[in-house]
């Protein structure tokens, strides 16, 4: 998926400091911290998850419906068509 | 901005409907109506807005990013860096 | 609705701004304004119509659900159940 | 944090659920997946994520605004408080 050895590295960093998140999340549900704590945890997780996303979509963008190297105007359309199925999924 | 004479009708219905709802938002709060009623207008009109805006990006991503009428890999990739930023303006 | 004439006041001066950007974004489609620039102005409506829905969350809290003026238990889950409901429909 | 023990499973529950959503991310990611499906998997932990979020913010209405048992005044104001500036961090 990642298209570039880099584009793979830098969205592996983020899927793995998403992990952290989630699993200091655990933690701060086990120990019974506080509302508002567990509550910005939740939200950071779930920034750090949109920009994750922003990311992939991106990539998808750039490769898979404006790409120069896309070969015929069919894959151009099924690019075009998955990113439209999924920013009606995000945005609706 | 709309591609087709069909097009152009369909969003200008679409966003003469979000002007009636918030016409009706603005009686409802001069007429002092219910909290929970005035909170559901909101989130009627909201989600009007956000069907017009899903449904402009699609016609956006068709006609300037994936289009086969497009003449130049320089006008793709400015249709693809447009899209970019309004998807980051709205998912992050 | 609004709780003071103050908040009134505050309320009906937000929702004619959105009222004025719809009309505007109702223009640009008209005229056949560039896809971009259509798009920027739903975003800015968008942002006005979530600063509004905030305002009036607020509002209802402070008034319905931790309002010291509250006379009985039950109106108070009551005024909270309401908050749910509205919560539940905008972060699902 | 959680107000009963039920609450606390139940919360373990969906936290655990999402870490194995972030991990089966990753080895989406590693194993070079198609796009498309990786953002699925996106889509599906943003919406786990965003469902834990409303269930602990219900929690925190039903405890610490609307609660029977708020000794004071002033708890239940700082409790509503609390809610509304998170509140304002998603809707904004």
């Amino acid at each position: 998926m990642a298209h570039t050895i880099k584009e793979k590295a830098k969205l592996l960093a983020r899927v793995r400091r998403i992990r952290g998140q989630v699993e200091a999340l655990e933690r701060a549900l086990e120990s019974e911290k506080e509302c508002v704590e567990v509550l910005q945890q939740i939200a950071a997780a779930r920034g750090a998850i949109n920009s994750l996303m922003v990311e992939v979509v991106e990539d998808h963008i750039r490769t898979h419906v404006a790409g120069p190297a896309i070969d015929t105007e069919a894959q151009r359309r099924q690019g075009a068509e998955e990113l439209i199925d999924i920013i009606r999924a995000y945005l609706k």
